[in-house]
This record gives structure tokens, C-alpha cells and sequence, in this order.
């Protein structure tokens, strides 16, 4: 029987464990501060960043909720730059995708390294590709977090990295570049798929196609990482079809396996900030 | 017979190209400024200093080169610092490794991401990883610049990319995850390269192993790039065995490949910031 990589179970250990953190940094006379910066008015990015002031705030996390519902470039600018200078705030999350014409990257590139938890800026991006330390993206820690807790090993895997965001695929791939593993990249057009599923020991796969990786492609043994979320009314599917988790020796689950870690990882790297910066 | 990528007869073409654009932004009144910062006491890296200088000398490029032969991270900084000020000043090369001692990740990030004409700072590997615009490594662009003047596609390959240093192979993989294809890392130490080996159209390698890419690793029509500089007295050798030149479609030799393109590619850099930093 295969391993579930249940993300909801570690994300309550996890909570758990950066709420004494907190505690403990309270005690010391720090509180982590975390911005949450949101531009435009979908509702959806709305809610999630709610969520995200809502989980900080249960483990004791100070937090900013910047809303821009109509801003622009250098008025976003300003307020990232002001956050930068503000010694109450630790970590700034920058909801993305921004609202239309604004320019993310300016955006991005304007956070401070230091206070940049949600690993989005070009600065981490590099470093995190160089093997140095950094806040990595939420998506990228969330499938660290769950080898950790589980025991599995990184190391002489192969692993197929299916995908080309820049706060998930990508970022993973720098990541395990640094590990002593292989890592194939693949697009999510890319018509090779199939044949390099079949000898990955690893798959993470990130395209937004509903059960995309099926039984057939992959080996037996393999561990299966599906970040995909395929919304069918109020159900949601992942790329993997869960014909394939019976060859699999682990797999996360969707939905249940990385998605409800990834608010978890950022208030962990928003800690770590808070700690990095008060020296405590 | 396979194509041999000559890069010496390629850098003088790209040479002959670079000389006539710094001539036209001259009649502009811009004249292209690069700064070459060494430290320590190494006389192979004084004397490959010197050479890029002449180099941009010949060409027309305004060059300043600063020889720290003592210093600490703090005076490196302030030099960086000001040279990212100066308008004279479009491309700033730090010459690495460091003087013993030093912290190159402090040194490569203080340099301005537009004057990053080496590829060196996080900020510059960041964008790259995200396929954004910018500036990349010497050795990165050398590749790109082969595979483009022989007519080679890098669309829909599979490459191999051996290394893992932070100036070629980390940064040759982000650059390639954002085309059409696959790219499959390995680390030098890696046991898995032979059998990976096979199944790739392109490999690059740069491990610094005399010969270690054998024919009978390779697959028929193989593009072969060869970083290795394995010196024995004045002779240098590659990472690749020549036997393997004749399964392929197109190699670099070892020398007269990838290397004489190096210097190119950075005054290239050079004049691109020029222009960009002037808008002519």
C-alpha cells in the first residue's frame, strides 16, 4: 500500500510547532510581523489572503492586510518600500497574480531579500539556484516538509519536475539542482512526457490538466507529487488519476496533500525572518 | 562528418560585429565602460584580467581595471558601490573566485543588476530562472551563441547538463527550462551519467575530467559541448573523448570551442548595457 503524504496532517503539526516557536520569540520580546499585500478585486485572491491573516494570527503572528483595490506601479512600489524599512514587519506577501497592468516583476524585484517569504523576488530565485540561503517558495517547501516528515529520500532519486511556474516548477528545480539527485524538466506542452515519466522516481507535476499522469506512464515505486488543481464546480481533481497511486510507494493526495501546507511554509519562513532579524 | 563549432573563428566574427556597434554608439557620443575588478595575487587571473582588457580595448571599450590585491568585503563593497554609480562605468566584471577570505555572495550581489554584465549576482540567476530579461554568464550565452550561428535548434531536444558550478551549468539549466525542451541535470559526482548520457541529443559537461565522456556513452547525432579545461603543462584537455566527435552531429573541440567565445560574449554584454543604460 502506498504512503499518503497527508498534508493536512503536517500542516497541523507544523501550525503547532510555530505557534511555541512564536511563543518563545514573544517571550523575548519579538512578534513576527507579516505583510499581506493584495491588489484588484478578485474575489478569490481576496478570501485566500484572509485565510493566510487568519492562520498568522492564530499562532500569535503580527499582521499588515494591505489591500490596493486600484493602485499603481510606484504607489505599489512605495508601500513594498516602506514595508522593507518597517521594523515591526519580518516577512511581505504579495499576493500574485497582481491585478491586470501592474508589473510583477518590479513588484517582486522591490522586496527586500531578507523580508521576501513567499519567495517570489529574482534575488531568492538566484540564490536558491546557487544553493544559498533564502526563503523558498511555499510550494517548493511544502514538498521538502512532507520528504522530511515522512522520511523519504531526495538524494540519487530521478526526478521529473512537469510544470514552468516561476513560484513552483521552476524554483523546485533550482532547489534539487543542489541536491545529489537528477532532475528533468519538462514543460507542460512538452510531448516527451509520457517516456520520461516512465524512468522518473519522482514526479512532481504541476500543468492544471485533471488527471494528466496516468498507471501507465510511471514505474512501479514511484512517488508521486501533484500540485494541480482542477476545479469542477466545488470539487477540485489534481493532474495525477488515482489509477496511477497503486504503482506509487507515495503520493500526496488531492486535495489534502501539498495545498494545505503552502500557508503553513509561509508563516514558517515569516518565523525565520522574524528570528534572522532580531538575532534571537 | 560532424560540424565542429569553431569558437574561435565564431568569436572573431562576433568581434568584427561588436567593433561596429561600439563605432556607431561613439558617433552617438556613448562610449561603452567596463570595469574589470580583480583581487588577490593569482597571476593566472591577473594575466586573464588583462587579456579581457586588451580585448575591450581593441574594440573600442572604455575599460578601468581595479587590482585589489589586500582588501576586505567592506572596501570591495564601497568600489562596487561605486562603480554602479558611475555613468562611465555600463559593465562591471568582478573576476571570481574571490581573494581567500572574501564573501563572493556579498561581492556578486552588490553589483547593480543592469551593469551585471557577467552573470554573477543572485539577481541576475533569478531572472534567468524565470526567463526574464537580463544578462546571462558568459558561458551560458557562448552556447547559446553556437547553437544559433551553426543553425542548430534547441527546440524539442533533450539535454544533458553536467556540472553544477554557479557561472555555467546551474545557470545553463535555468536558461534552458524556459525553451521548448528537456533538460536533465547531474551533479559531477553523479553515477547515474552514463545511462543518461544515452538518451540525450545535446550534453553539456563541465566537471573537469579528462576525457570522461566516451563514445560508448553517447547516442548517434549527439551535439557534444565541451567546458572541461584539464591542463597537463601547456596542453589543455576536455571533459569529452574525442573518440566520441565521430557519433556526433556537432561538438566544440577542446581548444578552439566554448572558450575563446568567453571574452566575446562579455563585452557583448558590455555593449548591450551601454546601449540600454544611454537608450541609443
Amino acid at each position: 500500500m502506498p504512503v499518503v503524504l497527508d498534508g493536512k496532517a503536517t500542516t497541523g503539526k507544523v501550525m503547532e510547532e510555530l505557534g511555541a516557536q512564536v511563543e518563545a520569540l514573544s517571550e523575548r520580546g519579538v512578534t513576527p510581523g507579516l505583510a499581506l499585500v493584495l491588489t484588484g478585486t478578485d474575489k478569490y485572491s481576496a478570501r485566500y489572503v484572509r485565510l493566510k491573516k487568519k492562520r498568522a494570527e492564530s499562532i500569535g503572528i503580527y499582521t499588515e492586510f494591505h489591500h490596493l483595490e486600484e493602485t499603481t506601479d510606484e504607489e505599489l512600489g512605495a508601500l513594498i518600500q516602506r514595508l522593507n524599512q518597517d521594523p515591526k514587519i519580518h516577512g511581505i506577501m504579495v499576493q500574485l497574480p497582481l491585478a491586470e497592468g501592474l508589473d510583477e516583476l518590479k513588484a517582486v524585484n522591490t522586496i527586500a531579500p531578507e523580508k521576501d517569504v513567499d519567495g517570489l523576488s529574482p534575488n531568492t530565485l538566484g540564490r536558491l539556484l546557487m544553493g544559498e540561503e533564502c526563503y523558498p517558495p511555499a510550494g517548493v517547501e511544502a514538498i521538502a516538509e512532507l520528504f522530511k516528515r515522512y522520511g523519504l529520500e531526495m538524494e540519487y532519486k530521478h526526478w521529473l519536475v512537469v510544470g514552468d511556474s516561476n513560484f513552483l516548477s521552476k524554483p523546485l528545480a533550482a532547489y534539487l539542482m543542489n541536491k545529489r539527485l537528477n532532475v528533468t524538466t519538462a514543460g507542460p506542452n512538452c510531448p516527451h512526457i509520457p517516456e520520461l515519466a516512465k524512468t522518473a522516481d519522482v514526479i512532481s507535476v504541476e500543468i492544471q490538466k485533471k488527471h494528466f499522469i496516468t498507471a501507465d506512464m510511471v514505474k512501479e515505486g514511484v512517488i508521486l507529487i501533484d500540485n494541480g488543481n482542477n476545479y469542477e464546480g466545488s470539487k477540485v481533481f489534481g493532474d495525477v488519476d488515482p489509477s496511477a497511486y497503486e504503482k506509487a510507494s507515495a503520493y500526496t493526495p488531492v486535495p489534502g496533500g501539498t495545498g494545505p501546507m503552502l500557508i503553513a511554509m509561509l508563516l514558517r519562513n515569516t518565523v525565520r525572518a522574524a528570528s534572522a532579524a532580531s538575532g534571537v
